[in-house]
């Protein structure tokens, strides 16, 4: 029983500590880590004082999506007046697509040290979850690390839930790096392998910010994954054929590079396919590990994985901590600054796949918005990992809406990822491999490679009269008045 | 006298090493370094070529910019098929949007590695400038370093031009690494100072490769500078009034972090700006070294300059190659992966000042096309910064073609750099510090600040109307209808 375990109160009088205006860090990254009961206790203190008549509002900051006991209930008491850098619920979307929630959508290697860099003004509170607490104070983390690692080294008071559905094997499966500095006094990061530690086991906390301990047993949200559909397996093998064809060209290696696969159903799938691949000793360095990841690292396909985060299913996840062991020294999870550093992006040269919501015909993509106004997540990593990646991929079905949105666009409604940085879209029709192309190049790659049949004529038919229109701008040959009408179609007619 | 220079030829000999479809590699940076002699020898044998009725046409890859030497006359005798990574040249331009060249446009330090991974295809021929070969068969490059060390590495064959315009004593002025690796064999860059050497003073090249030396003494481009105009003013004033904002707030320090300008006019005219301020013993960790930041150097008050080249006028080259001895050790010349490495620049903590073209509300910045369909230059680094400084500026003039343009606008007709990665905002008009604000917050302060009073009020209705539009999009409320409607007025009417 360690000293701060003397400081166990109960989810309400944690919340106490938490006042109107502050700034709070909670843990959680894509479902994973987040606390379990304070963000409850609070959403009550906040609607009590709204009955009241008074204001309270926080700043709300994780490492990524938490779960609707985080952002759901938070912002249904209306107690979110700000929130970064990423998230992914149904309601906090509302609520900000509505402008009544400042969201700041940020690259997620950019959150902590911009934190650190004073941006976003000081950091009151932090409310992180772990695995357990040891009698020396060291915090085993638990199913993910996120920005935890910062929020207990910046806040003025911290709030722990020691959550027990984590198992206590959770030692030693983190690699939490403490050698982060200011300018100019950053170093290198001595990593030079997906699996190589440079930190502690632990996460550190200064006993005397320690305002209160919370005692939970509660699980992640582990949602289900989609089954595999015809279109995500389709993509899957476009994607996995594309490798087995650079390895013929000698541009990968046969164990290929270290992967990075985005959250969500289809980077899902492709991990899936990866299974039945001929590829052997895989490894990843990517954000988080999926239902997909965890069953090619149990194939064997896989050898092993660093991320920040687990985001499993609820039978997954169930899975992992029965045989926890078994994944000791195959899975390492670090904080969100170091697993979506561009240094060691780039240096370990990794293959990224990521979806996407639309593409333009350039290869400018959309991974945020619908129709240009109302996001829809965020960013996340996927820019962290395109712009630094050896490979990258971004994976999207050719329609959605029934097919009364083709997400092959003349102009993309909202860029996320310039024709600079992307290099292969996927979609179930097939692959355009972009690099050493040029705008016009990419644009014919894409509409025949990429479109859906029924759009593909008329992109190609936007394409040719576009540069008919711009004898002196056939460099990527646009009409203005057509750019986005596809998109003001869909808003006027539900079809684009 | 080394055995290479007993390779001597004239340049039309040199040239005749180099065939249709070769893919060329030639040195040169922002005018800087580009081989004088042998392009116009290739001109005039793809000229001949073409009126025998034979196919002559050539792939073109550099450092950046060259010189109407390289890209003009080439680009005249119609030798060029393919060009990459960046250009300037009018005659190039034109014929990029005429659609007769295709024009990759890539992040610069991404260049030497996408060809080393072997994404562009084999490179036949290197044409590389130096200032000096020495007897051992090193090299000693002159004004720009670029990706000629990539070049020379990649080429089956090597054209040398000994340019003695460049004063020998360039001797000790470059760094060139000789660490890059392809992962997974990628070791971290061991470079913690702006002016730390972390490899050779000279160029390396395998004799055997060497087909033909050519003797050249020609002067580098070295265009003037335009004199620093009311707005150049004004806009320097608020980049250093806000570094004083930032010293005086602690989130800089008293000596600020390095410094990096793009290539032009403002960009010259801030650095020239700086000369003036209270700030002491700056550094500059950057591309290119232009007039301003060569006075900054001259005053002391910058300390110390890395880059990939030197960009001067006429008159700064002749004081810089009169004066070359006082400048070594204060001015180091590094290629163009290092320079702008996204390791270095964000572990050293940059601080990015680059041009625009133009801004939307949002902040998503158009630094390459005007009125979407033609290119100006390309990206150049300026990814590279943005992405990974400690602080970014964008910079541009509030209105151009004497105010018929606004350079804020509803929504960017081309985009660079997205709203992820922008921070700060100069017209001359003022500064809108976009860092931890959502959308709609930097557009309010984007519109007060920067916009030019003559568009500042439809600016803010059309945000008005597009929020009132979209009450489920009120993140980055557009109205698709107009959303793009000034860059049309301009190509109807003349103005926006």
């Amino acid at each position: 029983m360690s000293a701060l375990s003397s400081r166990t109160v109960s989810a309400a009088e944690a919340a106490a500590h938490i006042s109107p205006g502050d700034r709070v860090g909670m843990s959680g990254f894509t479902g994973a880590g987040y606390p379990k009961a304070v963000p409850e206790a609070l959403a009550d203190r906040v609607e009590q004082a709204h009955q009241r008549g008074e204001e309270f509002r926080i700043e709300l900051w994780t490492g990524a999506s938490t779960a609707p006991e985080v952002d759901g209930l938070l912002t249904e008491a209306g107690a979110v007046s700000k929130r970064l850098p990423f998230q992914s619920d149904p309601t906090a979307r509302q609520a900000i697509n509505a402008g009544e929630i400042e969201y700041i959508d940020t690259h997620l290697s950019h959150s902590a040290q911009q934190a650190w860099f004073g941006f976003y003004g000081k950091l009151d509170v932090a409310v992180v979850e772990v695995a357990g607490i040891l009698p020396n104070g060291l915090l085993v983390p638990g199913s993910s690390v996120g920005n935890s690692k910062t929020w207990l080294d910046l806040a003025e008071k911290v709030i722990l839930e020691v959550n027990s559905w984590h198992p206590r094997a959770y030692e030693g499966f983190h690699d939490i790096y403490y050698g982060t500095r200011l300018p100019p006094q950053r170093m290198p990061l001595q990593l030079l392998d997906p699996m190589q530690r440079i930190g502690d086991p632990y996460l550190r906390v200064d006993p005397a910010k320690v305002v209160a301990v919370v005692q939970t047993e509660a699980p992640d949200r582990n949602l289900p994954f989609k089954p595999v559909d015809p279109d995500s397996q389709a993509m899957a093998d476009h994607v996995v054929d594309f490798l087995h064809h650079e390895v013929a060209r000698d541009r990968l290696p046969k164990g290929l590079f270290p992967l990075q696969s985005g959250v969500g159903n289809i980077a899902n799938a492709v991990m899936t396919n990866l299974a039945h691949s001929q590829f052997e000793d895989l490894t990843a360095y990517t954000e988080v590990i999926q239902d997909g990841m965890l069953e090619l690292l149990d194939s064997g396909k896989l050898a092993a994985a660093s991320a920040t985060s687990l985001c499993l299913s609820a039978q997954k996840a169930e899975h992992f901590n029965e045989n926890i062991e078994s994944y000791k020294g195959r899975i390492l999870l670090r904080p969100q600054e170091i697993s979506n550093h561009p240094e060691v992006i780039r240096r370990l040269g990794l293959i990224a796949i990521n979806g996407m919501i639309e593409a333009d015909i350039y290869g400018n993509v959309n991974s945020t918005h619908v129709m240009a106004s109302s996001i829809i997540n965020g960013i996340g990593g996927s820019g962290d990992f395109a712009r630094n990646a050896y490979l990258n991929f971004f994976v999207s079905p050719s329609t959605a809406k029934d097919g009364m949105i083709s997400a092959i666009v003349p102009f993309a409604s909202h860029i996320d990822h310039t024709e600079h940085d992307t290099q292969i879209l996927v979609t179930e029709q097939g692959l355009a491999d972009l690099r050493g192309l040029s705008p016009m190049a990419r644009a014919r790659s894409i509409i025949r490679n990429c479109a859906h049949p029924h759009y593909r004529d008329r992109l190609q038919d936007y394409l040719d009269r576009a540069c008919a229109a711009n004898p002196g701008g056939r460099h990527t040959p646009h009409l203005l008045g057509e750019a986005l009408s596809w998109h003001q179609a869909f808003q006027h007619t539900g079809r684009m």
